[in-house]
């Protein structure tokens, strides 16, 4: 199943997309909800509503204005290096740890909405990652049981403000400016897409331009690995975020360089199978809210 | 006014303090709420609530048992180094923006719930902090309007698990291990306490043995500077809370040490004019739920 979360006339609701078009499941059955977590902590899509989709009436994609698969969030957790050669341009030795931190509910917005470039800072940067989204939720998951836990896959573009990231140590600053964060807006169900979303081009790109370009097979912590690191130290919930790390080809390390966003661009990252994340890039100055 | 908010036969509920008793705010009134939300998003207790105090009927403190007085804020974000006798004891140079980072609500329990050890480290470290929380949210709050954003002041304990906050130069592993970060019991506001909370007396202490002591006065960024810092980057929520930096005296740093938490000792963080925050330790085998 491919969902997509978003806002029509009558508020927000959950979509299954069959092709370029989209049924609106919040209308076959109020009680999938207005984003995700109603699915996710039924265990799925009920069969009533599964078996109305065929003969439910369709709406283009293009009319729907995706909004997060997942409201509030409990976590959103993040590995910060996670493919070896974008170890090498940060100037980090290769960990025997991931490098964690956490994203703010502030921070994120859904794919097509403003990427926000802040007052302070011309240093923001996109870093392409897969998303998962915790299903079943848990603490000490095995490697083995991880993939039970997870809901679905997304994409997510980990804006980040280089020059706060390392204002010191801790990167939390410069990760949660304010609307940085595009996820979405497609998810899917692990069913659609390779063992542990494994084997799947992962790109970012402003137009022609491509910015990144690798495979989620080259994680040094595969899906099932981060789940079982991360819920050694935390319980995790249905519906929290963990977003996988970015390939090479960030903008601060580009040679030559470095290669800032900058509005006017719309920065698209796009994993195979599961879709494109679009964010124009708009000047904090310039937002009307 | 001294807030607690804690368990009743009928569920959580806001109390007044007054002196060695309490008055049940949400049986005066169900509007405000279980937890502080209702009166910090209300910016302040109504006139008709705060009037029937006096002559409401009281119940011992000690009959109450503590929860978190917010129960899910949409934030909860911490100063790493904060006093600089605790940065050059870490090893750390004295920095010029300070070490921010994040924890998850999973992380914390309210003052009096078990802190728990986790079965895979020893290195359980306690660390005595001033914490406020937000009234009025907002973004790029200046300093010389930040301490009319604070709706109260209260005691945090910033357990960390050492072993794991330093896998690797993040530290949030080691920051958000279930049940470390205790939080309460008292929430004051402004008014009961110096400017922006300077010149108190905080200390931790296990039993006889007082493990940290210092004052509130010898933060290198203060209320004001820490909100403005952190509103450049991020907008803050009504109910968010920030935990302020620890003094010296943490157990990772003591000589002859480490000096780690162990199961069976109560750890106890006193801020003067604030309370007693007492968490006592358990291992996590020993943990029924």
């Amino acid at each position: 199943m491919k969902y997509l979360v978003g806002e029509t006339a009558e508020g927000s609701a959950v979509f299954a997309v069959t092709g370029e078009n989209a049924v609106n499941l919040t209308a076959l059955d109020p009680n999938v909800g207005s984003d995700l977590m109603g699915v996710i902590e039924a265990g799925g899509l009920s069969d009533s509503v599964a078996a109305q989709i065929v003969d439910a009436p369709k709406v283009a994609i293009s009319s729907i204005t995706p909004a997060l698969p997942v409201a509030s969030p409990s976590a959103i957790i993040c590995v910060g290096l996670n493919y070896t050669d974008h170890i090498k341009e940060g100037g980090y030795d290769i960990p025997e740890y991931p490098a964690l931190f956490m994203r703010s509910k502030a921070s994120i917005m859904a794919a097509g909405q403003p990427m926000v470039r802040p007052s302070c800072s011309e240093t923001l940067d996109y870093e392409a990652e897969l998303m998962l989204i915790i299903g079943k939720g848990g603490r000490h998951i095995s490697e083995a049981d991880a993939l039970d836990h997870v809901f679905g896959y997304t994409v997510f573009n980990d804006g980040s403000i280089r020059e706060y990231q390392r204002k010191t140590h801790q990167w939390t600053p410069g990760k949660n400016f304010d609307n940085t964060g595009a996820i979405g807006p497609f998810v899917v169900t692990p069913d659609e897409v390779p063992e542990g979303a494994a084997g799947l081009t992962i790109e970012s790109r402003v137009g022609a331009e491509i910015l990144q370009n690798s495979n989620t097979a080259n994680m040094i912590w595969d899906v099932r690995k981060i789940i079982a690191i991360v819920s050694e130290y935390t319980t995790l919930a249905a519906g929290d975020m963990i977003a996988m790390g970015t390939p090479p080809g960030v903008g601060h390390a580009k040679k030559p360089g470095p290669r800032w966003l900058k509005p006017g661009e719309t920065v698209e990252i796009e994993i195979e199978g599961i879709g494109i994340c679009a964010s124009p890039i708009v000047d904090e100055k310039d937002m009307t809210v």
